[in-house]
């Protein structure tokens, strides 16, 4: 099971107490967060999210609503003592923005901090449980895409069945796989004699801030949950369209295209204060539409 | 007449609702930033501090929770469509850091930004009614303290009685400063005649980060209202000095020194969730003292 929270939602400046965007994405082991804008880390305390637990943090574009907050939950991480390393992934300009103002306040990590800059297509973070892979969307500057695909195997060992029949656990991996196993008298053991088979592996797109653009239907054709941007109602198409952004009806449409099972509409204008007509809006295109409101808790 | 709002109070990182370090300072004409933390426009927004009011905005130092909230400002002015132009002043490399941000997101401000970089002691600003003045303080990297005068003349003209004794506006400027006026006829109209006496002018000194430093009393000798800062209590008063900080009972000794008519104090340690134990130990050596709480309002 994955799980996506909420810590801002609203386009380039806050308003009506809605953040910029922030989101974290949790697996059993890790939390990956995505974009960082200013206050951050204050959501992280308000939503009860452990800074130690986040492992990878994937910055989109550097648009400020995106990352302004990056720097400052970096530097709170050192003052918590923080020792495990942390990967910051990211447009290349980002590593000079960061180092510049450690260098200003004389700050040493208490960790080690990985950047790696965002050039191409592909995988870019792979841990137990999580592959992460940016796929490049059209904004008005440089922008990212993630998609996280959990990575799981079909069967899960139950490790008392398996003692039973004394198969030795360097034979585990291909258990997982689905493999039976032959004992030294030749017995065959099925394997669904001595393993579960698992829930499927989910997966969750995020389409970072974009034009409405058929293409990336396909990059995240079928995944379980899918973040489009919905800046504008669909009233401001043309608004939407000349600064790179998308309407409620685009990302809905989008989601449709792509065959997804939810989608979350997020990245609100700030000139909105009532935020319901986005929902309404995509619900006639793609019923299985959500708000993606701060502080709320998507569970895949 | 001078208030200062309180919008971060947030030593290093914040913690329990505590914003890092930001103020208001306001006249009747202009509102002066003076540092600014993460979070600081929304803690603008929430305590309804107009952002087109705030002309110059001062940072003491680039530690993170002095200045994180700026850039993320800076840009929200621009979106805002501010046409007055803005000042900001501190330390040199800040120029930098903001031209990185604003150049990574290909940002055009709405406005125009002067930079003043803080070199040595001395008056940095000087508007209708306010003087400001800066000062180094004694911290870990290089930290700048802010003196604010009220400019005010002794007197303010009554313009109906200065017009019954037919005395030219272009005299007024000498009627302020409290001369009588001598008529065609040689008739003198004594000044009292025509103005009222002002309150005395007010001031504010703000002390930044500091070590506590007996040689500051002399700076802010008599000021109306002093901030000062207290990151710990007094039984830590040695860690205090190994980071270049201090403790309530420094903080309240160096009012008392300086003779201040009040004392503000704040920068708590985010170790510490309840702040009244810093009012307590302060009281016991100045007893006009008030803490800095995010929100609260000193009208002088």
């Amino acid at each position: 099971m994955i799980s996506l929270t909420i810590l801002g939602n609203n386009s380039a400046l806050p308003a009506f107490g809605r953040f910029p965007t922030a989101q974290v994405l949790q697996d059993q082991d890790n939390s990956f967060l995505i974009d960082c804008g200013e206050g951050t880390q204050m959501q992280l305390s308000k939503y009860k999210i452990k800074r130690s637990k986040i492992t990878h943090i994937f910055i989109s574009h550097l648009h400020g609503d995106h990352y302004f907050g990056l720097v400052g939950l970096l530097t709170s991480m050192s003052l918590l003592n923080r020792t495990q390393e942390l990967h910051v992934f990211g447009p290349a300009p980002l590593e000079a923005i960061i180092k510049m103002q450690l260098d200003a306040g004389e700050v040493n990590l208490s960790y080690q901090l990985f950047f790696h800059a965002l050039t191409s297509s592909g995988m870019i973070a792979n841990t137990n449980k999580m592959e992460v892979s940016c796929f490049p969307v059209n904004h008005r500057i440089a922008c990212w895409g993630f998609l996280f695909k959990e990575k799981k195997n079909p069967r899960t060992v139950v490790p008392e069945n398996a003692r039973n029949f004394e198969i030795p656990a360097s034979f585990y991996e291909q258990l997982q796989k689905g493999a039976d196993y032959v004992n030294k008298k030749g017995t065959i053991i099925p394997n669904d004699a001595v393993t579960i088979a698992n829930t499927a592996a989910k997966s969750y797109a995020y389409c970072a801030d974009t034009i409405f653009d058929e293409g990336l239907a396909e990059v995240v054709r079928g995944v379980d949950l899918l973040y489009h941007e919905t800046t504008y109602l669909k009233d401001q198409e043309n608004k939407a369209k000349e600064r790179f952004h998308s309407t409620s009806v685009q990302a809905a449409t989008l989601a449709s295209l792509a065959n997804v099972k939810q989608l979350i509409i997020g990245h609100f204008s700030s000139k909105y204060e009532n935020i319901e007509p986005f929902l309404t809006e995509a619900k006639t295109v793609f019923e299985r539409t959500a708000l993606a409101i701060d502080g709320s808790c998507f569970k895949v």
